[in-house]
């Protein structure tokens, strides 16, 4: 397999001059910090499947956790190589096995009666395939739950600088244990899963936190990561709710201040 | 063409009993209202293109808006019939003419050195054909942008219940004429350009909202809907304003209290 590199050359943060308007002035040649964003676009076995937009780091963990999450490989093992390149803004991947990239089921519509009380839900195809119930059980104190969402934040430098990106992090009941950052939703989960598929990081007893809303597909993320708690600064969809219930995944949202709401699986989260 | 329907006895928000920590205590059985999520599988000529999720809502704008801004229709002229099917959660769209559809096509990379000083940046396929240069010149008092930005957010019901939506507003330099909010960053964009496209409003002197963060995909919305200024709440990314500087679009974002920045073409803001 390739090596892994956080840094490609590729900037993070741009400067940009701008004009500020404050209380009635306009402020000419002020300097200000933006995330960057960049197209990669991902071949697996020479057929290409998709472009994401990301923030350049860590897109190793990042093409690792999207091929993953999307079913198109079930072990790291069938992962024989993957190379970046930055001039030609490609990730190309190589498995050592025929793997499951069928076009024409990617992000095809998927029915299933996944929920109980007979509701009826969807899937995208491979979600119905790669998203599993999560049995691990343990409790987690409301104390970690400040705590763990604070030190999130803290963890992002880039976060404060532009405003421009979301913060996921896998941590264990105490503290935060990896943090990525990106301007994609989605890709700041796939870098961590990626890089806990890499590393073989064992999943029992993890909690994942987010900045953003808590989506049907942050919640699906989470699921195929394996974690069984979500903690969340922002709000839920019903969907995302109907997901979790089904999955036995607990998720908190709203963090703020001295209270927060938990939406399903309240079992996991105790005094 | 079909008719328009804005609600079709699909629920926006839905009631769910939570569990709710304050102050050290936790409250059972609290009840809490979030946003749904509707998945649309859009047929065209008969050919599946795209599944979007959504707030179930203006569904036919939402479709049209999509279409136009991947190129698939040129003009609201080309629409035969449209009909959004609850039961199946599709919308099957028939053309006049033959569309533009072409799936190996849609979402692949494009690269054009579009910008100015030099510096290579990307757009989809599509993009590169749909987005133009946008020459409405006018001038927007600050006064108006702090306006808006508060309207924008009086104007959403169920922003402020669930706060898990995105809010675009079409304004002109005095008050918003149309409102939109969407699960989807995009789908909000969306149902604000198929209105526009279906009514035939003149977009001169026009101006757009959104409450989220202004990337590089926003800023090609607002260049394919052909408005000149777009405001936002929340941080811009460096392609969004490279696309924005050569597009001549004027991107305003941070929006806060007597303060915003404007990054891209601020001749068009002047007090």
């Amino acid at each position: 397999m390739g090596v892994q590199s956080k840094f490609y050359g590729l900037p993070l943060k741009a400067e940009r001059v701008i004009t500020r308007y404050r209380s009635g002035e306009f402020f000419e040649n002020t300097k200000d910090v933006v995330a960057t964003e960049y197209a990669l676009t991902i071949y697996v076995n020479d057929g290409e499947m998709a472009t994401v937009v990301c923030s350049p780091e860590y897109m190793e963990d990042l093409v690792i956790g999207f091929l993953s999450s999307e079913g198109v490989i079930r072990s790291i093992d069938q992962l024989k190589d993957l190379q970046v390149s930055t001039f030609r803004g490609t990730a190309r991947v190589r498995t050592s096995t025929r793997v499951n990239f069928n076009q024409d089921f990617y992000n095809k519509r998927y029915i299933a009666s996944c929920c109980g009380k007979s509701r009826q839900t969807f899937y995208f195809f491979n979600d119905a395939h790669t998203a599993k119930r999560v049995d691990d059980m343990f409790t987690l104190h409301p104390d970690s739950i400040f705590r763990l969402i604070r030190d999130m934040e803290k963890s992002a430098d880039i976060f404060h600088e532009t405003g421009g990106v979301h913060i996921a992090c896998l941590a264990d009941r105490q503290e935060i244990l990896l943090s990525r950052s990106d301007i994609g939703r989605h890709n700041a989960l796939d870098k961590l899963y990626g890089h806990a598929l890499r590393n073989n990081i064992p999943l029992h007893g993890k909690v994942i936190t987010f900045s953003g809303r808590l989506s049907s597909e942050v919640v699906l993320k989470v699921a195929k990561i394996g974690v069984g708690v979500v903690l969340a600064k922002s709000a839920p969809t019903a969907l995302a709710l109907d997901i979790a219930e089904e999955l036995n995944i607990t998720t908190v949202g709203f963090v703020r201040g001295d209270s927060f709401n938990i939406y399903t699986h309240p079992e996991r989260i105790s005094s």
